[in-house]
């Protein structure tokens, strides 16, 4: 039996291109004592899986090439020589881009079966669990604060605007296109968005924020950072979540003007978070944003491919801005 | 009877020099209702107050030329139209750079006699109030932990890094000559200290640093905020007090590289704050900074000029670095 695998040839040192990635076949692998083999059904792609191959993010390996992309996705346990893990079990597993891969019993997540399992890489996976410690820990929403969230359209920008509104705020959002913005304020209830790209974004961004911003969830780092900067209220908080404007290019631009200073004259907090951090609570805000889902508060939005052979572009694409929620590359049934 | 008073005649482009300020000499006023005539006795300058004349200082008025330049002195009350403010009183106001001010009763501080005034001026003034709530409120220091501090021969540096002594952690500071490094770990109790100028700086620091810093108290920003976010612990904390390296400028540079990326890798905490804001504490940082100078474990340090004249100079040579400690201009006995 086959096994298809997505392997870096070479590391990116601008933009990442189709041509670092090369598909080879090898045999499917087999399990060992303790481990199962899984069957990639979907694979998800996000922005910090860039920084991992630039070398700037902390929680993956040093970036190299010859090895087969690294990457998470919901599977099947196809064979199993682990206790307590039949095949036929759902599970999340750091897969990388390939349609099988051995995992330790203890390297693999079981999910609850049943609803779309891509689920399990969004809302209820990673994206959604760094939405919801993000907004809540770090941010300390309170009704009627203004909140402003950056690459909003995004796999956990639009998680994050729609739990504020949740939590009674304002909400203004900022993405890449006119269409993203209609999205946000028409389908998703933020009060209003702002497209970064206009030609009047700063006074656009300026008339949205009203009298300043309570909290900025950022995802994007570089210039709404720093439009972000100036427009805080004093004790204001600053969610730094990510930087998706300087991982793809092997120059990424100095901190926004105004750091320290503006942090001093507003009293304003800047925190960074990684979402591994709170593992002991993901349970908690399982069940809480699985409540929103279902009162149909929260509505979790994915933008699908289709084949493993078209995890590279969905990946450029998605650093390009392409995507809507969460990207999912579907493998296998 | 005459006041003299220092003007600014025109606002500084970029560096402050001796000829933005003039003398006049006006008569001195008459206190109506309700209002005290406070002799200078002595003022204090600080990187603060360049911040204003930059336009940079939120907590400030636009800065404008054609005004006697601002600024915080201990001063005695000379004649009284307030009732409980007595001729002789010692009081802090905002006398600003000259002899004689008139102010309301509601615009003085009462101090203690006893001791040197100036002492009102830094320990128990701003400067000593800014060092124990930026590092005991923001920094949260532990026992066992590394606390780095720019400008640490400062006249908020010098005081929080003894109180980080005191509450028993590794204290590292940074300051702009050998001079001052040996004062900080020869009579001040730091652990080490490292010359921002010396050509081995970045090494130097990152000796000092040891397996990372757990505080860093910034002055500064600029480059030494850059160095110390690359040595951050994880979960570490930046408290932004200052950015004095950023303030005898036009042309302010960017923010440091990696803001917000090493923020969000190492889960560092960066939050500015303004010590007026904990004006009803006062008392508390009071008492607590009484009993470790009279216990001797805090030495407040504080270097001088003589006579109003001087003001310029001791603020430009401040700028500078010139200063050791709280910079005092002693105007009258």
């Amino acid at each position: 039996m086959d096994n298809r695998q997505i392997v870096i040839v070479s590391l990116p040192t601008d933009k990442l291109e189709a041509s670092h990635f090369e598909m080879q076949t090898v045999a499917v692998p087999e399990p060992g004592d303790g481990e199962v083999l899984c069957r990639t059904l979907a694979l998800t792609v996000g922005a910090g899986q860039r920084a991992g191959l630039q070398g700037s993010a902390s929680y993956a390996a040093a970036p190299k090439s010859g090895i087969v992309m690294g990457g998470t996705a919901v599977a099947r346990v196809e064979a199993s020589n682990a206790d307590g893990l039949a095949v036929g079990t759902l599970v999340t597993c750091p897969s990388g881009w390939q349609d099988y891969a051995v995992h330790k019993a203890s390297g693999v997540h079981v999910v609850e079966a049943g609803g779309d399992p891509a689920h399990h890489l969004g809302v209820y996976g990673t994206n959604g669990l760094t939405a919801y410690f993000g907004l809540f820990d770090l941010g300390e929403p309170k009704a009627g604060q203004t909140v402003v969230v950056s690459a909003a359209a995004g796999s956990v920008g639009h998680i994050v605007g729609q739990m504020a509104k949740i939590t009674g705020c304002r909400v203004v959002g900022v993405a890449g296109s006119d269409e993203k913005c209609h999205l946000l304020t028409d389908d998703l209830g933020f009060d209003t968005a702002v497209n970064y790209k206009s030609p009047d974004f700063r006074q656009e961004f300026r008339d949205a924020c009203g009298d300043g911003i309570d909290i900025y969830f950022d995802n994007t780092g570089g210039e709404v950072l720093g439009g972000a900067l100036r427009r805080m209220k004093p004790h204001g908080r600053i969610v730094c979540c990510g930087v998706v404007s300087q991982y793809d290019t092997g120059n990424p631009a100095p901190g926004p003007r105004g750091i320290p200073g503006l942090l001093v004259n507003n009293r304003v907090r800047m925190e960074g978070f990684l979402v591994f951090d709170y593992a002991d609570r993901y349970g908690e805000a399982r069940t809480k944003m699985r409540e929103w889902v279902e009162s149909g508060e929260l509505k979790p939005l994915q933008d699908e491919f289709h084949g493993l052979e078209e995890a590279p572009s969905a990946f450029i694409d998605m650093l390009a801005g392409g995507n809507v929620g969460t990207r999912i590359i579907r493998v296998a049934d």
